[in-house]
């Protein structure tokens, strides 16, 4: 039974590992060994990545690939994807050459305001501490000047102070809500720091009020932070070309094509159960960029999916329309992205993904990462509406399963060609594999049952 | 202007990178070296993690940390997060090693149901479509009996099968909707598999009816697809201790903490946009060990997120109580994960992270995800309901700033120390940097303005 551990913090990175291995691998060299041989050749480099977390022993490996030909708004990119997910790639790599043929992606950025609040309980007047508010936001400003200073000087900073009435909710319950405008940073350390400085301006001027009772100067501020969810930070892309142009796929007609796609769109748009896994694959294009470009793929995946329920009914990202002859296909999402702080010149891989993207500034970036959202989105529909998805996703599940069997190349080829006709199980598989081998099952899969 | 290219799957991965060094890097050695210094030192190892995507160029690190002393239904666990976001690992250890003075984190497993559906469109009468239903379920089950034999050995399988009617949303929309238990995998591949065999089986039978027109026979399926929502597939975790014993800050008594704590959570059930921060939080724990552990984050996200939205109004997917002097906080969460399958038994530091968690079932790993998530949640509302989230953040932000201009250890502490009780904001941190040194601010910081 393993042992709590006080401290463990403050040990060194050897020793933490040895703790680990003491504790659960029974002092086994193999565990350590495999955590030292992911670290970085270079040990400074490695430093680098040890210092970005805590307690760090070593470094996950995310695979990192790339999508070349993805035309958007007339620029071509190739584009960087880190994602442990099979077929994710590939997909967007289909799509992207798929409409590179017809006009490439379009995008448009709708808006890029932030959000934060400052979360209070005021038990008093509601007339004078509206008041109260519209006199005190130019010390909100002034005394934010020097956090201020570095985002105004980039054309940002705060657009707009807001006193929000939320007593209807909860008792007692108000906001100062505010807007910023962070240019090309994410901007959550500027958000927060300045929502703590409104929080001490406010109570500090409301104490020096004299209209205000003891008991009404007394605010209690909950707390002061950003939101994640951000739809005045939106971007749309779209693809589109006359429907007659659909006639990429064998055995379809593009008409057929355009109606059966965009029902299944639709059906998106109409069904929980179906939109969540319709927004899922979208986040599969999204949050790889994101991963890559050094972003936070939390706070985009709780903003894209707050946005798609923000209807009452939980809903498709994408949207569909055939008509006058014409398809088109679009995404509409918030992205509240950075290209510079935060990771963006920390992490080497980030680097060499933003000079790959020929440094893109933010707004710019929103547009990639919905093109490869929307191209993922296609790529997914166009499977499900007509060979499946199956055919493509047990291909490389067989791979997998080889794999994990440590089957030779000829092996595999042998097996995969095998398998082409044939429904993928992991039982057939591994049938197949031992009759060929001539041999039992394997222990380390009777394991897996 | 770079090139389209055909064709780039098909490359080696050499000659990949040669094209993206070529297109992108004016032919720079630089760029190529560095790609490549972040293979894996042993090639084998390297080509099974190229295998698992599609264009691999090279890994992106993710670094990995531990986070001890989690006391999760009496046993005690280190949890392993892959994560690139600081202050992550440290909340959730400080939360473990808080709540494991106080009793730990005690789960329940309320279901573990995984649902999938046929979408079709029937253009017929309904009576006779729910006879044809009722008696073509056995086929059903028949048809899929070599795809879950497997499943079946290990207890698991099809659950239920039922067909839905849909036409109140979109015109002719039925559903087949099935049920599955699939045990210790995530189990997408077997989930779709079945469902495509439903589909063919579920149309051969119709053809041969004779009570069905032509018309009536031609049904057309949209797509045969699991879902990501599982809203029967849930864990919840909880800590509770009495009032009193919530004693570990400094300036705030235990009753006090409680209720700041409780309003702050209420906050995040009546407010979206609050709501999306808080549960952002929450995936921080959660997906950190998702992604450990070999899961798919994007499908956790999509379910976690969509089941806060379920009662019509984005909401907070943990909850507090005060009552009768004892404090209980919970998270109730869809979590449909794996511990065989997929990524678990393929890469090495999956592999390790199942060994550090002494090999769980996919039912302990639900337990263990969801802990995480609340011990995450837990240490940003007591932060946030305390000395505000920035104090700590902002102390990683300097570091991040200093590390970007290379600062030495000595300077490095020397700033840490004058910031103690400043505000930390880019632009002052880099002041004090070129003070320190004596020199005019760096190109590279200029740049980044």
């Amino acid at each position: 039974m393993p042992q709590k551990i006080k401290g463990f913090s403050k040990l060194s990175k050897e020793a933490k590992i040895e703790w680990i291995s003491d504790q659960f691998f029974e002092k086994s060299e193999e565990a350590i060994d495999l955590l030292k041989k992911y670290w970085h050749q270079d040990p400074k480099v490695q430093k680098l990545h040890d210092e970005f977390i805590e307690n760090t022993l070593s470094n996950y490996y995310m695979p990192f690939g790339v999508a070349p030909n993805f035309m958007i708004d007339g620029k071509l990119f190739t584009i960087p994807m880190a994602i442990e997910e099979s077929s994710v790639v590939a997909a967007a790599a289909k799509s992207a050459s798929y409409w590179l043929e017809r006009g490439g992606f379009k995008t448009t950025i709708v808006s890029t305001k932030k959000v934060g609040h400052v979360h209070f309980i005021y038990q008093g007047n509601a007339d004078k501490l509206r008041a109260f508010f519209k006199q005190v936001v130019p010390k909100l400003e002034e005394d934010t000047e020097e956090l201020t200073a570095n985002m105004r000087a980039r054309g940002g900073g705060i657009i707009d102070l807001k006193l929000i009435d939320k007593r209807s909710e909860m008792e007692d319950y108000w906001q100062i809500e505010a807007l910023f405008e962070t240019c090309d940073s994410m901007g959550a350390n500027f958000i927060n720091s300045c929502l703590e400085q409104f929080s001490q301006t406010f109570q500090r001027e409301l104490k020096a009020q004299e209209n205000f009772s003891k008991a009404e100067k007394a605010i209690q501020v909950v707390m002061c932070i950003l939101s994640n969810y951000t739809p005045e930070c939106i971007v749309r892309s779209e693809v589109s070309c006359k429907v007659e142009e659909l006639n990429g796929d064998a055995g379809i007609s593009p008409e057929e094509f355009a109606q059966k796609f965009k029902r299944a769109v639709r059906i998106a748009e109409i069904e929980p159960y179906r939109a969540t896994t319709h927004n899922k694959g979208i986040m599969n294009g999204i949050d790889a960029v994101i991963i890559a470009t050094g972003n936070d793929f939390r706070a985009v995946e709780a903003a894209c999916h707050t946005y798609a329920s923000k209807d009452g009914k939980y809903s498709s990202l994408t949207h569909c329309e055939v008509k006058d002859g014409i398809f088109r296909f679009w995404i509409e999402v918030p992205l509240a992205l950075g290209t510079v702080g935060g990771l963006t010149r920390l992490h080497p891989m980030v680097k060499f993904s933003l000079d790959l993207l020929q440094q893109p500034n933010s707004e710019e970036l929103m547009s990639i990462v919905a093109s490869s959202g929307l191209a993922q989105n296609f790529a997914a529909l166009r499977a499900l509406t007509t060979t499946g998805i199956q055919k493509g996703h047990m291909k490389m599940h067989l791979l997998n399963i080889l794999n994990q069997l440590e089957a030779t190349q000829a092996e595999k080829d042998t097996i995969v060609e095998y398998f082409k006709d044939k429904v993928v199980s992991h039982s057939a598989a591994v049938n197949k594999f031992c009759e060929l081998r001539g041999i039992e099952k394997p222990e380390a899969v009777k394991k897996t049952k």
